[in-house]
């Protein structure tokens, strides 16, 4: 199989990871690569990239290339010049012009954005938004990231910055978050927060099931979410407390925007603990009028492992789209 | 002076008054009338509308009508089918449908929606979105409500209910609120909830210089921040509970949409002690990119006291624009 002009290029850039793919633009995957990402400075992030695309290109031994590129980012982007402008993570400190590194290499046009709005691009066009026009789309991984659609738009914000849910301070933390700041509600309520404060816990010496695994260093969100459904106390509590901060989180997003639908991603949610007691968290606590056209807060129908990818080609499309309204327009 | 085609009618319909007045396409108001509000029930309420109208159209020797009406309203209002859905304040218990009771009473387009959408798109037409695109409105009175605009847009919501920031879940209080939950930010950080803390202190003995101005019963927030500029110590603990409550708020809004600039409503923050306050805590507390084009945290440039009217008239205006469109796209 080989590239062509019905499929795009898309690059999901991630803090240990690389994942390259080619997608049909009705969303069908038609290959996907997973390369290192070397992160130590600027010029070897940049280089890991272009060596991704370099090797993927090489070992599917194209013919003609794909119809754009799509690079879904973390950190700060700048979406109309295609450029990345910052990212702690990977530790770039002053922009990346991908039109020119990537672009003008491969002659193709390129577009980036960060990896959350990407992923609710993907939902838009591919999952919950072919339904509804107005959702959220909330990501609990690691940390906590959401996008919004309003009238059947990316909410981006005037720096492209929009959608930074884990940094909501919702009273119930005071512990200090990388961000500089207290109380962060992504400091108890997302994967890494649950399976640290569990770890915690038990250097600490509670009583748990979760002990054995504790001590192999390997203790995730889904081994507390599994504890606490055999009633351990320990993770109970710590899997109660990342439950009413999402769900916090979630009655003031549904209050605010009154949204026709949540979609949930991410690894912690896939594991089945935590979506349906949302659901029913946020129908209680929710204004009554906010839920009444809510449909079930629930898990994306898009695959958890190709979101990201299908995100980035989803840029792809979406510029296509727009140089052929302006192409359109410009001859008319 | 009379009513013309180059004019339209807004009706501010409030909890205990009716203000009706006439608004030109620049947002000029030209004449306004205040009349009561008898609530007693639906039919009552109603008949206090249309008796409102009535009185200013004789009141003002009408020769040629306005162009259209617009009707701000509390509560669930259902705009594409001018519909007042539901006001638990104004006892409207089934659908009041204002094109047929209002606007072909007199042959006119009637538009209706909520009043914080109203003055949210007054801000859109006349205040800061004539600069920006992304802005929230934030109303602070007897209670806490906003108005989101994103890309231009208004979000409404799948059932025109966006908007509901008072009742947002920021952990710092248990009281009860009339929604029926608790917790809600309006408990605390509303006009109402400041008057209502400082007036049960003084009740429980608390020693404090607002204790005569509680005792004769008329004690507002304006009072409760005067006497926090002085250093009074249970006016300063509850206005600063208040600016937290708010601060958060805004945080949270901001972080999430990061909106280029947040525009303060309503009697509270036109008293000077909260609005710099705020400010100065939002850029603080928010993430740096969140805040890092967003204009100073203000109180509207639009009166406080014709927002309502102006928003009212608004809805009229852009249902004239929205008719306007419609027929020129069916006759190309």
């Amino acid at each position: 199989m080989s590239f062509d002009r019905s499929s795009v290029l898309g690059i999901d850039v991630g803090g240990t990871k690389i994942l390259v793919g080619s997608v049909r633009l009705d969303g069908t995957v038609v290959a996907a690569r997973r390369y290192p990402m070397d992160r130590r400075d600027r010029a070897h992030t940049l280089a890991s990239i272009l060596g991704a695309v370099e090797a993927y290109w090489s070992e599917r031994r194209v013919d003609t290339p794909p119809a754009a590129i799509g690079v879904g980012l973390v950190g700060l982007t700048d979406p109309p010049n295609g450029l990345w402008l910052h990212s702690m993570s990977l530790h770039v400190d002053r922009p990346i012009d991908f039109r020119l590194d990537l672009g003008a290499r491969y002659g193709l046009p390129v577009a980036v954005d960060n990896d959350v709005h990407a992923a609710t691009l993907a939902e838009l066009r591919f999952g919950v938004g072919r339904d509804v026009r107005d959702f959220i789309y909330l990501n609990v991984g690691t940390g906590l990231a959401g996008g919004v659609v309003c009238n059947g738009q990316l909410v981006r914000g005037v720096l492209n910055y929009a959608g930074e849910l884990g940094h909501s301070l919702l009273g119930d933390s005071d512990d200090l978050c990388p961000c500089g700041r207290r109380g962060c509600v992504e400091m108890y309520a997302s994967g890494g927060a649950i399976a640290d404060h569990a770890q915690r816990a038990v250097e600490r010496g509670r009583q748990t099931s979760l002990a054995p695994i504790a001590a192999s260093g390997r203790l995730t969100s889904a081994d507390v979410f599994r504890a606490a459904g055999t009633g351990d106390a320990l993770a109970l509590e710590i899997a109660e407390r990342a439950l009413r901060g999402v769900g916090d989180l979630l009655v003031n997003l549904v209050n605010l925007l009154n949204p026709a639908a949540v979609v949930l991603g991410g690894g912690v949610v896939s594991d089945g603990w935590l979506a349906p007691r949302l659901d029913a968290y946020v129908r209680r606590v929710a204004l009554t009028n906010a839920t009444r056209c809510l449909r079930e807060i629930a898990p994306s129908s898009l695959p958890t492992d190709q979101v990201g990818l299908l995100g980035a080609a989803t840029l792809a499309m979406e510029a296509l789209q727009a140089s052929a309204k302006s192409r359109t327009e410009g001859s008319s």
